[in-house]
């Protein structure tokens, strides 16, 4: 059996959680499962349609964004996961889409206010977008440089990506990641979720407010705190 | 057979109602079921997603938030439950959810004006909003206070349990209740549906006004009045 | 076989559409069909959810509302029904929902503005909103009042009902009809569809304005009128 | 094996796609697919639901409109696909559809600005919408008129119709093309996509800025240029 066979079948998995979770249509989004110790990841083929996925055909490739094992070319976003991969050593998978509702609000070129309990299940501070790179860097190796702009936008902020796992390129759309493929695609589906509610709060009352801080580190802290008491 | 059986049930089958009315996503919401005469309830573990429940993984906890019987730790929220079994002692189910235009309302820290026969076939108020506790509420004993937020707000408008069985928690998310947990379900969808609906009817006449009085007596007292005659 | 097998079976299908088609949750809607022969309609028993009905289970109603057939209680607006058939001998089925944008529209007191083909190609008018009832019809025999409450705007407005088969009445909710109930069924669909995309168009652009009359009757009589062309 | 059964295959699995992508309700749509060689297209039916529909069933239309073979009386919109296919020689496939939201856009009467990279993908301009047609056009030959309100509106645009494959006839409905049926489809879904964003974008930010320049060319190349490295 490959040594290959783990991440190929997670990321196979986490991919086939896109369009069930409504994220993606036709092959609008790609998710890659990394295993550190190799220096890879799979990835999705670029261009293939969900229904056409299979473990195999899942792409290797290494940091360096060179193709290792794998018949088919990889996403055409690959370059902007081997960025993350290299530079965020805890980061075992990333997901990408075009998710409605994150994606107008990449588009729109603002964060996503923390409005609710919901958002500070997951993040103590807006959902970050981080504003489109400059002229020289789109023309130049793009996807490259869509892994920098997501780094830099981290660091900006003061953001450590244990922490904040998403994150919306400007004028394009979400990124997000965890320690499994897995928990990258449930990041990207709570984050259609919190923007969706994001929108909709300022629609029912224009002068909505960012919930207290008081909320924020209760809510966060027991999920993710030392004394967290969720789940099992 | 277990003395708790049938609230194992009752909490199993309407849990699971939660993703089939599209109320949930992963594991945010929960549905208890009591039995008053033993002071349990039965209500769903924490963190464990809707298609791994059964029965036998309901958590049996007594009204002060201990848990009875069960192997699974309870829901994060269960304390809230508690609060409200304690002092509602006809409430036989609650179900909490981060249903999409309910949590917006809650976030947006508005009740849900009664603009139409949808709403007032369940209640013939505005859906009321408790608004968020102070800063020393929330660092305490945070489930708890909740089920007081709740308990304060009905008191403070004067509203009985028993006609009124919908809230918002402010900055948080809707929690409904009811004779059985499949009632306190079906208030769940029947908030998130008058919630979407009076967004509605604001965005399509920013003039919309509240149901007339008589409109919504009629409206409530066919369905639940001394001669209703909805249903068989 | 019954005399009635007929109109039972054709209730019982257009009944089980709604569900299928989104127009409603629980048993918020009812759909009837007429036999004007022997001056009955068969229609949905009032409270049971869809996936318990049956044909048998349609409770047969003469003109007057009074249930010539049948062991379950009818609709609670089986007046309003009855009224509708007694008046417009042409209609063969009647259907009520509480479709979300239908009844967001119902509930705003507007009418709903033609904006587009789609609507045209039903309708050459904007769907009509009937005003509340006075306080005194309220409080009486309110579903019998609904019923002239339909009849007595589409006289106001000149509107012939072979020709508008749908109206909100206002703060409730939509009523729809038709030559058999699959027709009516159809036209609450077809009118969810409209009242969503009058809602977004005008979102879209706050100018926008009604069809052209040209393009209001060609796609109407392209579809309606003498020298129809569409369809087999 | 009739010469054109591989059209009415590829129309018959392009109109199915209609309601798997939730592009149409009842009858709203229609596609076809053509044979240029043989100056043929076959077309859905007029007013034949999908789930009645078999490749037998599509309508063999020659490019002036004439039925040349088949049982059923062709779209009523069959006049509209021949002038297009009449004009525009490499188009393969054309998709008509009153989906929700690019059917709003369409009512609006404005075009769909390009506001993401999603849009950027497929098209470098804003989606343009053709104004409706003057009161003689649209009183005489419809459908044939229409046909050339799109290529009107495309020349006026200066657009080539192998770059800009879909646009919005205005007070109608869009239309979208492609070298096959299945891209037609495709067109339409992404056209629904990219619309529904685009109304979202203006509402979280009603300062929202079309795409800069650099984004839209790098996003588009990528996927169309000579040198692109997007799918297999």
């Amino acid at each position: 059996m490959s040594k290959y066979q783990d991440i190929r079948e997670a990321a196979y998995q986490a991919n086939m959680e896109l369009p069930k979770l409504n994220l993606v249509i036709f092959t609008f989004g790609n998710v890659s499962a990394a295993d550190h110790d190799l220096g890879v990841f799979a990835i999705k083929p670029s261009g293939v349609p969900y229904d056409e996925l299979s473990p195999a055909k899942m792409v290797i490739v290494d940091f360096d964004g060179k193709v290792i094992d794998g018949e088919l070319r990889p996403s055409s976003d690959t370059k902007t996961h081997a960025v993350l991969y290299t530079h965020c050593k805890d980061i075992g998978g990333i997901s990408h889409t075009h998710s409605t509702y994150a994606t107008a609000w990449a588009q729109s070129l603002r964060d996503v206010p923390i409005y609710g309990t919901t958002h500070a299940d997951h993040n103590t501070v807006d959902v970050p977008c981080a504003q489109p790179m400059n002229n020289k860097m789109i023309q130049g190796d793009y996807e490259y440089q869509t892994g920098f702009q997501i780094l830099n936008c981290l660091q900006e902020r003061g953001f450590d990506y244990h922490e904040v796992e998403m994150i919306l390129v400007g004028s394009h759309a979400p990124f997000t990641w965890g320690k499994t493929a897995g928990k990258a695609v449930y990041n990207s589906a709570v984050l259609e979720s919190i923007a969706q509610m994001a929108l909709l709060a300022e629609q029912i009352n224009p002068q909505c407010v960012r919930l207290k801080e008081s909320l924020i580190k209760k809510h966060y802290e027991r999920k993710h705190g030392p004394d967290s008491y969720y789940g099992q």
